[in-house]
């Protein structure tokens, strides 16, 4: 059966979502030292990361909560406000500024983005947060307007194989027809194998050295790699 | 009695509110119709100053409500998430690039930061988005830092005099010992008047031609003729 279309995984498949989260929460607490927030950044970085693994990544409030946990004597004489603000606006701009894809995700999806194959997206959050990833990567281009899935405008999340179901739908395919590359070996890969579709890992990331229950299709490094695989084996010419 | 403190407004008093806004919207109108909004600007533009007024300046969901108002087929196709995604982006670079003072605020302020007069703030507005523009206006560093008074931070909300009252209560002064200066008749100068506080009416913006009940002590169309009055009146070579 022929290759039709390939979906991808957003976060630490087409950027390094640690790495640029990392530089964001550097600049943010810079940001805020710099308005006189009087502690080393280290111990304010140390507690940024903890509001945001208790209470979630996509939580709106992280530099509140992160004041609320530090001595008021560390901004005495300071408008909690403005330190706030310092912080959202540092780490805004960041993404203004440094958000990009891996070199050679651009360069693979751009050389796709040639081909007929259907270049979709298939990811786990909120709405509007990865349609605005999608368009500051500067990547939305490269992908088939129709062929967008965030889980959080159908209301089915990974690692649920009815959301992987419900894009092969609506596009019209069966999952043996379609690709799904991501770097997670249980949201995607385990997810993605469980329907049928041509899986692939790419081992970077946060999750590199985790164990997922089945093995993907294809395991590479990097997208150069991924249209090796498309020519060898799908006889995409990409 | 000699003046110890001035207090500005922000809105339409250091900026044009109004002129930012509707360069931002246009911003933002522009890129969703970039993205596949097929409308034209001058509709869709409408349609949002309508959700704006409907819902309020403060509201956080303006793009999502503005396509809920529009006609599905006329982003058919394309995912809503993007077209809200790059209008909000649209909007928020805006104030990265274009969100400054009006020249003569600028540099009345500056000179004023090298007098001993308290400068503060004291506006009605969400704490973060007051703090943002402040910062990005790139005047935060001409205010005493502990003179900024937000309606959010406080639990009063002009035109109530006692907010007024409370900035002055914090900065150890009476309201005769202090200046309030703003754009809005009634907001800003029956409000400040109440208390006896200095009113400077700033005439410009989209209130320049509102009555109120009361005068303000002295009237002037920019912040050249504020350091004239300071000078005159008040012995404050700034």
């Amino acid at each position: 059966m022929s290759l039709k279309a390939v979906f991808f995984d957003i976060d630490d498949t087409l950027y390094s979502t640690t790495e640029f989260a990392d530089k964001a929460r550097r600049l943010a607490v810079e940001a805020m030292r710099r308005r006189g927030l009087r502690l080393p950044a280290e111990h304010i970085l140390r507690e940024l990361v903890e509001v945001i693994s208790e209470f979630s990544s996509n939580y709106e409030h992280h530099f509140d909560k992160l004041l609320l946990r530090l001595p008021r004597r560390a901004f005495d004489g300071v408008n909690p406000a403005i330190l706030v603000a310092s912080g959202v606006q540092a780490y805004h701009d960041a993404k203004f500024r440094l958000l990009q894809p891996y070199p050679d995700v651009a360069l693979a999806l751009r050389r796709l983005a040639r081909t007929d194959l259907v270049r979709g997206i298939i990811t786990a959050g909120l709405e509007v947060k990865q349609a605005d990833k999608l368009l500051r990567l500067g990547l939305y281009p490269c992908f088939t307007p129709t062929a967008i899935f965030i889980s959080d405008q159908i209301g089915i999340s990974k690692p649920n194989p009815k959301l992987f179901q419900r894009a092969c739908d609506e596009v019209g395919l069966k999952p043996e027809e379609t690709m799904y590359v991501g770097d997670h070996p249980v949201q995607d890969v385990d997810a993605a194998n469980a329907l049928g579709m041509v899986t692939v890992r790419v081992r970077r990331g946060k999750h590199a050295l985790d164990q997922g229950r089945t093995r993907p299709t294809h395991e590479l490094k990097n997208f150069k790699e991924l249209l090796t695989i498309l020519r060898k084996d799908f006889n995409v010419r990409a």
